[in-house]
């Protein structure tokens, strides 16, 4: 067991070795960029998809929305380069918020973002299936099988840490750059009829089942918005970059958005040249790239990374959701597991609650991207949200400088627009699933708070008083009543006695008796053999074991003044595990009923049982 | 919960409210006949069902067949008779081949039996809900569903504790055979023709698949065979007889052959000479009521009466399986756990365990009688053939005489008869079903050997030896080592120390420190508040709780000679059961890591939180 753990998780770390290497702005970029730019293998297609419902004709309205897609991508990328000046040392939305505009709204924003990445996850990992399906049909059906695959795979290599990255992310991310590039330069070149013969596939429109109208725009455009995505990820890892870390990653954020508005618009351009259109066997990507190198081996490169970096971004989901969920243990609105560290230093709770709830994502929606990305959207723009307005508030409350004046109206800008977007996406994309996440946040929001709430009232009754450190000091009282049960004069209850006489001179053996010959019978064999210590008889007329021996404990204590009794059991360890329901099973329903009694201190006193 | 409770299984009863009522022999007929009787209900349908392979002509074989049944029927009733004289406190067929053949026959018995308990409780349920399906064709779908409904009801029931019912036995019992002696009587009146009209209902036969064979008929002969099924129960209940016990239950023993023989061959011989065809979606007994009744209400009594004695029927094997595994776990072939008795005096755990079986197979054969007839018959003539030769075996070893003569020979055809019956089930069902028995039943009694050795080995680990009666009366050792485990300084590790401190002088806090800085912040804290027990601090580079202090239990044990260490831990009991996922994570692990080592008490002082 231990030694297949070594192979898959590795050998443990020590905390020392945690601290990573600082990356430069080239592997950086790979390093958190691969979210953000791995959305243009689905961004153009989500608009597309939409814009299909009203017909072929509605298509080329792809070009326009994707513009202004562009300009929100450049607002939000000019906003977030405030905030990766303001928080050097990382500045996610729910830190942002909780500094800035009180709990309650960091709390939606830590909703919005737990929920935004396990879609992320969900959805990439869906895409990149989508990528492998395209270039090979006959794998469409094992399509929900590929995809939980993948997120087992990328669940098993962060449980054993990845932290070492940098440069294994470098490859296919700019691969992935490249080939993107590549296949709209090919596109150019051919929609000018310069060297390149396009071939577009011809996939069949269904009907128009809507009319034009500024609603299914606003859908398309909200559709097409998935294309900013896993933009925050830069303001998250500052500190990661090297010195000085603000100003590199400020830079690499503005190369990552520049990057990502080309590719985008690229595609959505090239789309609506070829007239590709939206289907279920085939994403507009692998389209491009077979109207452009047919069935080349470029074409299937082009699959290859993009596939690769949808996975590489479902990756950086898996640092994040645990990262953030260890800020959330750590302001414990949830569970102290979550702040567990593994061998591997990773945080093991958070990464398998998000390999979990992906998976179940992944099932429950058949794998199909369009259906998750309703879901995903109002994540990332509420937490887009809820970042930009903290930011904004926290220039209000500055000294008045040119920066300030800078701060405020870029900040103030993306939140107006990134809360626009979020309505848009609300509104317009409800009853496609935008309703799932409205539901979900109010309730994840009421877990985190009743979490709190707990453990503020555990640290509260567990505060010391003067008293308290007083009987610390007090010299102890001693021999406590200690009462051991036994069934028979064995070896497991002899061990017990010796145990119990070792810790007090006031022990008693109680037997409960199913009737009074049974009771005579081990009162003989104790007096022949003995013991040092005297038997109770309870006769128990209605055969229960633990009500009897209550109320005996019960009377005990009232006699002695409430003060401890400690009850010792024989506890049988058997040598194989699957051995456990031949015994012990009186003395766990004993140990259960008596945890909820006052002043009842339980010692189970192990007898092992040899093979 | 425990309201609930109360009213579906009632108030507790005292042991000595255990002993029953003796029954008359009108009240036993009618408590210990009901599984046999109510097999009338399918055995002459499941013979047909065999002979319809071959074709509407061989359906007439069903008469002679029926013949054959009815003497082997004779041969054990009389057989049984013996075994009641012989055993006259319940001679089961465990008890039988324990006391005359052996341990491993009496397990293949006791094997054969629990098998055909649940085989009789799956089989019954499933035609009762055939002869609901056959009057109310629009339940036919819900067969599954209204067959695991009356299992849990009649589970239920038996929770409760159903002793007091002699009475409520009686009324379906006597209204069944009622029912069936008026049906035979109206079918003999119809055959001659007399008062009475017959209008058969015609179902279609499938074309034969089969040709008649030797073979095929002694299949049918197997299936028909399924009417003995329940004959043995009254040898079981010898003692609830009024006295003369032996005798009254000799006598019902007879009369209760005498009825199932005449109903077998009278509902035999109406099939027949109607020419009723069996189907799947009327029983051979629902047939007959209609040829002779039509759609009247005496129709819909005789099948409600058929599903109530069949229901009875599977009642009687949830008294049989529970008491037949209670023997068992007394002789140490099954868990303690089936040997006691609930509040109401039942043995709650076999019940269970055969509901759940019971419903396992019902789903599994879809509440089909016909696919579980031969896994039922291989069962029943194995129980039947061990104990009939166990009764052989008896009378071997007594004195001559002329009541061992007579007893020899009947005993003596008795096993042959089953034997050779049980050879033809095993052989000619085999790919019908019985093949799953035949590999059943050796898993089981491995099973039931390995349970017994494991509890064998470990009573010899129990015995107390010379040694250890010297050290309970020795003086005690005192001051032995305790270790509490804190996190920090608050009141449940503060109860915890001041426990320890009343057991012994030798108290030892051990805190497992993160980094230096951690440890160093707690050892202040803890000489500020002046506690009087020296703290340890153990820094544990790899994040570790659990390595680093067994592994300084380990070397504190070493120094003192490898004595008891008594290892405290403050344990937190929230006020809501939900709320323990939030606590205690790492005691728990380290409670289960210490249960492993050597030497290692635990003690858990429990801390209630309040609400």
């Amino acid at each position: 067991m231990r030694a297949v753990r070594r192979v898959i998780i590795g050998r443990p770390l020590t905390t020392a070795e945690g601290s990573h290497e600082r990356l430069s702005k080239v592997k950086a970029l790979a390093v958190f960029s691969s979210d953000a730019l791995s959305s243009v293998a689905y961004a153009s297609q989500e608009a597309l998809v939409i814009l299909a419902l009203a017909g072929a004709a509605a298509l080329s309205l792809v070009w326009p929305i994707s513009l202004g897609v562009a300009v929100l991508l450049a607002i939000v990328v000019a906003s977030y380069r405030q905030t990766v000046a303001a928080y050097p040392g990382g500045g996610g939305a729910y830190i942002v918020a909780k500094d800035n505009l009180g709990t309650t709204p960091s709390l939606i924003a830590a909703a919005s973002l737990l929920i935004a990445y396990v879609l992320t996850v969900a959805v990439s990992v869906s895409a990149a299936t989508a990528a492998i399906t395209s270039a090979l049909p006959s794998t469409f059906d094992y399509r929900v099988w590929i995809s939980i695959g993948a997120i087992v795979l990328v669940m098993l290599a962060n449980l054993r840490g990845i932290s070492e990255s940098g440069t294994i992310f470098a490859i296919p991310t700019y691969a992935f750059i490249l080939c993107m590039f590549t296949l709209i330069a090919l596109g150019l070149l051919a929609s000018l009829d310069i060297l390149i013969e396009a071939n577009p596939p011809r996939y069949e429109l269904e009907d128009a089942s809507r009319d034009l109208s500024i609603v299914l725009v606003l859908r398309a455009f909200a559709a097409g918005g998935a294309a900013l995505t896993g933009v925050e990820a830069i303001s998250d890892g500052v500190p990661a970059f090297k010195e000085p870390s603000a100003k590199n990653a400020a830079q690499t954020l503005v190369w990552m958005g520049l990057l990502l508005g080309t590719m985008f618009l690229g595609i959505s351009f090239l789309a609506r040249h070829f007239h590709l259109v939206p289907s279920e066997e085939e994403t507009i990507v692998s389209q491009l790239a077979r109207t452009l190198a047919g069935e080349s081996a470029f074409y299937y490169i082009v699959q290859g990374f993009t596939a690769l970096i949808l996975v590489l971004a479902a990756n950086t989901a898996f640092a994040d959701f645990p990262r953030l969920s260890s800020f959330l243990a750590r302001d414990r609105f949830l569970p102290h597991q979550f702040l567990f560290r593994g061998d591997r230093l990773a945080f093991n709770t958070g990464i398998i609650a998000l390999g979990v709830l992906s998976i179940l994502l992944v099932i429950g929606f058949d794998a199909n991207v369009t259906g998750l990305i309703p879901l995903y959207a109002v994540g990332v723009f509420a937490s887009f949200t809820f970042s930009e307005a903290g930011m904004t508030r926290r220039w209000l409350h500055t000294e008045p400088s040119r920066q300030r004046t800078l701060g405020l109206l870029l900040n103030g800008v993306g939140a107006v627009a990134t809360g626009i977007v979020l309505i848009i996406v609300a509104v317009t994309r409800f009853l496609d699933g935008a309703w799932i996440i409205l539901v979900v946040v109010p309730i994840i929001i009421l877990l985190l708070r009743g979490i709190h709430n707990h453990y503020r009232d555990v640290a509260t009754q567990l505060r010391m008083t003067a008293g308290d450190l007083r009987s610390l000091a007090r010299p102890p009282q001693r021999d406590i009543a200690v009462v051991v049960p036994v069934d028979s004069l064995n070896r497991a209850s002899a061990r017990a006695i010796e145990f119990a006489r070792s810790i007090s001179s006031d022990v008693t053996a109680v037997h409960i008796a199913a009737d009074a010959e049974d009771g005579a019978e081990l009162q003989r064999s104790w007096s022949e053999a003995g013991v040092k210590v005297p038997l109770v008889i309870i006769e128990s007329p209605y055969r229960s074991l633990i009500g009897p021996l209550i109320a005996y404990l019960e009377q005990r204590r009232a006699e002695r003044g409430n003060e401890f009794i400690n009850v010792v059991l024989p506890e049988f360890v058997p040598a194989h595990l699957g051995e456990h329901v031949l015994h012990n099973q009186s003395a766990l329903r004993l140990k259960a009923a008596l945890l909820f009694q006052p002043g009842i201190v339980v010692t189970d006193v192990p007898y092992h049982l040899q093979d």
